[in-house]
């Protein structure tokens, strides 16, 4: 509650070391509960879903993975085999949906994950639980570019380690927020989801197409990568202090609402990188939210005008 | 401990009427109790002690109030009787010394009041108590500018009411804060406080002076008013949204860190206002301080170039 109040991070180390998930969960045994399953699957060319990407006449524009369905043993087969050998390097699958997947499409496996995480549901004031309990399954050639969610978050790794990089609310400035133009990857000729998804092979995948949204939808987002912070800075950039921190499997991390983050991947020995994470919905009435946002937009209005 | 995570005020109606101080404490009470005692008496003329003052050359100084050692019997006499018979109407006189004076001046009347606020040690994390408890003892003649201060407040009234207008620190660009000369006021032809002060009269004191501060001394200020808010506006004033409560004997207002207060006065039958206040000390460790800072700051600095 207190650290909430503050809105600081903070690691349980090994909190989530008792779970079923963790002694149960591992290629195979995934595979064996999920095989009959279709999931939905994230796949870019670059590891680089939901992040701005530079088109070929310099324009920056926020680029949505290609989503389709794939049979679970396939895409656990293809993350593994790309990281232990490098097959299909250009085609990179991140299962990742976040739309509550893991008491969706995972239901299989919910049963083996608490339903709530109690101290969460108590210092967030959330009595009804999470809104919603993510899967995310992929490797360590997809990375999550730096952004932030509206949410309050529980992070627990379950296999492989995520490498975080975090940057506080009030640091915002330093992000270089822009609005970009929203695009998504689709396959070469491939009109829309519905076209013959099934019969698209990985060889078609490798050089996807990048596909302007209809309108002029536009979506904010941080073009600061805290890995390469002397390019595409704000004026404020250079005051940005990241925190590091590696979650190893059986961590929980709380990760408070509004704070921009980073995520790399690491491989279990089975090439796969396998978490869960559960969003509490944030306390938008007290102090926080008015003064957080009303830095953010001082921020962009600053960097925009310096 | 919620409404301190979201930097809140709540009023706990009768929270202090049970206190020793809310059954025993009237006017012939306080005078037997410190009859012997002088107590330091704040003196103006508008009763605007640590406030903006007009000179009349059109310029804004802060100024402090004229500061003295007077027989208690004598302060609480002379604000009864300017409160009940208009007797001296300009000169009016504020016990306010908030130095922790009911541990010092004011010690015999501490043990009818709580050393500790239990629920507000828990919620503030402050094992330790109070920084500071202090006594106040005015009439409707005296007000208190709008301000703020970097404590969290414990506010409880005993004798007479007090009529709060309240704005949270999110509207620091409303209360037009600026950077003030600082003054006092002073008796004419009394150089310093130790010169001679006993034989100076309430007629003396009719037509306080304006001793500018030495050296270059500035006081940040708010100088809009709620109460007259089409004067003296920053470009954002008028998107303040007072909050106006009053405090009944025995009703106990939490009024959060950094909140800008104004605070008006109502007197008991016997033409006394009397209250106590518990200041603990802020959080300064998470996001509010620093985003509540960075409103302020930039909310000064877009008045001043607009």
């Amino acid at each position: 509650m207190r650290y909430v109040a503050r809105n600081r991070p903070f690691i349980v180390r090994s909190g989530a070391a008792h779970w079923d998930a963790l002694k149960k969960w591992n290629a195979s045994h995934l595979k064996e509960v999920l095989k009959a399953h279709n999931v939905n699957v994230a796949i870019t060319n670059e590891g680089n879903a939901d992040s701005a990407v530079q088109t070929s006449d310099g324009r920056l524009i926020f680029v949505e993975p290609y989503e389709r369905e794939e049979p679970f043993s396939q895409v656990l087969d293809k993350i593994a085999d790309q990281e232990l050998r490098g097959t299909e390097p250009r085609v990179r699958r991140y299962a990742q949906t976040q739309n509550d997947n893991l008491r969706g499409e995972y239901t299989p496996l919910f049963a083996d994950v608490p339903a709530d995480i109690p101290f969460a549901r108590i210092a967030l004031e959330q009595p009804t639980g999470p809104d919603a309990i993510n899967f995310w399954l992929g490797n360590s050639y997809s990375t999550t570019v730096l952004h932030k969610d509206n949410y309050e978050n529980i992070y627990v790794q379950v296999l492989g380690r995520k490498h975080f990089t975090l940057l506080p609310p009030v640091e915002s400035a330093c992000v270089n927020e822009q609005e970009l133009p929203a695009a998504r990857y689709g396959p070469r000729g491939v009109a829309s989801r519905s076209d013959a998804e099934d019969v698209i092979l990985d060889e078609q995948l490798r050089n996807l197409d990048v596909n302007m949204a209809e309108g002029d939808a536009k979506v904010p987002c941080p073009i600061w990568d805290p890995d390469a912070p002397t390019k595409r800075t704000s004026p404020f950039s250079d005051l940005a202090k990241p925190l590091k921190v590696t979650l190893e499997p059986g961590d929980m991390l709380y990760l408070p609402a509004m704070w921009y983050h980073k995520v790399a991947q690491s491989c279990s020995e089975e090439g796969i990188c396998v978490a869960v994470n559960y969003w509490y919905d944030m306390d938008f009435s007290g102090s926080f939210w008015s003064l957080a946002s009303f830095a953010r937009t001082v921020g962009n209005l600053a960097s925009t005008s310096s």
